[in-house]
């Protein structure tokens, strides 16, 4: 059963010297944060870190002790610079061992690849007390060890990994949201948000300015967990632009 | 005159809600990192926070002081929900004061575009002791304190502001890297991977699996501040990779 009114939090760790490098544009972050919404759960911290055992060791200590759950991506392929699974027992103190269904997955899926080798093998080494997240696409399987879910670095996989998770967590009520957009810089309309937040105090809103087309914007997005209050809110806010002669855009722009 | 065996680092914070809610795709970190990297200086972490006043401190607090720099991106515009200037001011034990310049700029671009009211004189908020950053966009500008840069979240105009920052930054030596691609599955080659690396100590070799047209691959990326040493290794690890019977592309796949 769940409790409604409890708000259940997620943390996340991108493991990657390619991120901080520049080289790769990260998609895990928003991929991750969208599938926790839908489960219930607000992703509430996001740390990026190098390859290297202590940055990785300090970030899941501290992010997992203060969330309900904590998750990572990347570092988990069979080459030398693939630690995420050696710096996550590290961090639980407890050692790394070969997974037998792990093994047993990676031999069926590099029967007709080659065999497994050593490098291979390295994909089944799991934290001890470890179960497994299936990866349709790749073979090497996902790691879930107590409140830690150890994912895929490329997107494709992760979201297969994230597929597997789907309705496993246990979560609050889902964050809606609504957008509505105004062709008006937000400055002129500062008062107005902060006014029509404080009215509703199960709801937030965050505004997010553009400019385009040589003119300046903002969607404003709306968040509740209630879908009336989210209605009602919205409701005040087009009504506070039309107001100021600002016409609302329902849906965004 | 700069010290060529130090290595300089930075750390990034992204502060934005709509990052945490998977609703924006960040392109900050991918934008700051390479622009750090040509300045000689490494990005070391980054930390995805939301718009909550004390996350942001604790983060500014614990970023500032283990690295070089510390750059944020995120909340300095002119509504309720931008909190980033008080947070740092916060973290520094500084108060927050209006910039005399920072004023007269808004003042200047609102001029034609309905004046400065309370939420534009926002952005002319600084922590004591602060200079500016020049953003040719919107007027509204950075702010640089003791060695804190905050920046906008709106990408372009963060691109402006780096632009302004580029060559004033105290740094190392700039990373250099090459990409060599193969059509291989990375487990086949982790011996080679590693060994290749162990024999260049001022080396590093990432390892970027992919899997297209049906086809498994690699890229791998090394990067040293050795233009010399990079060179060496990037013909070591082509000649590996051939004399297994594979490939090398030089710039990758």
């Amino acid at each position: 059963m769940t409790d409604e009114s409890r708000i259940w939090t997620a943390a996340l760790i991108v493991v990657g010297d390619e991120i901080l490098s520049g080289r790769t544009q990260d998609k895990n972050i928003a991929q991750v944060a969208t599938w926790l919404g839908v489960q219930g759960i607000r992703l509430r911290e996001v740390r990026v870190v190098p390859d290297v055992m202590e940055a990785i060791v300090e970030a899941v200590n501290t992010l997992r002790a203060r969330n309900d759950y904590l998750f990572t991506t990347g570092g988990i392929g069979p080459t030398h610079d693939d630690i995420t699974v050696d710096a996550v027992a590290a961090a639980l103190g407890v050692d790394v061992v070969i997974h037998p269904a792990a093994r047993a997955i990676l031999e069926n899926y590099y029967a007709t690849r080659g065999g497994v080798n050593e490098a291979r093998l390295r994909m089944a080494r799991v934290p001890d007390g470890a179960s497994l997240i299936e990866n349709r696409i790749s073979g090497a399987p996902g790691i879930h060890v107590e409140n830690v879910f150890l994912m895929a670095g490329v997107p494709h996989i992760t979201a297969q990994m994230l597929d597997a998770l789907t309705g496993t967590l246990e979560g609050g009520l889902p964050l809606v949201s609504t957008t509505i957009g105004c062709w008006v810089g937000e400055s002129e309309i500062a008062d107005l948000l902060r006014e029509t937040e404080k009215a509703y105090a199960g709801v937030q809103i965050g505004s997010y300015p553009f400019f385009r087309e040589g003119r300046v914007g903002a969607n404003f997005v709306i968040r509740s967990t209630s879908e009336s209050e989210l209605a009602e809110c919205a409701t005040t806010l087009s009504e506070g632009l039309a107001a100021l002669g600002r016409e609302p855009v329902a849906g965004g722009i």
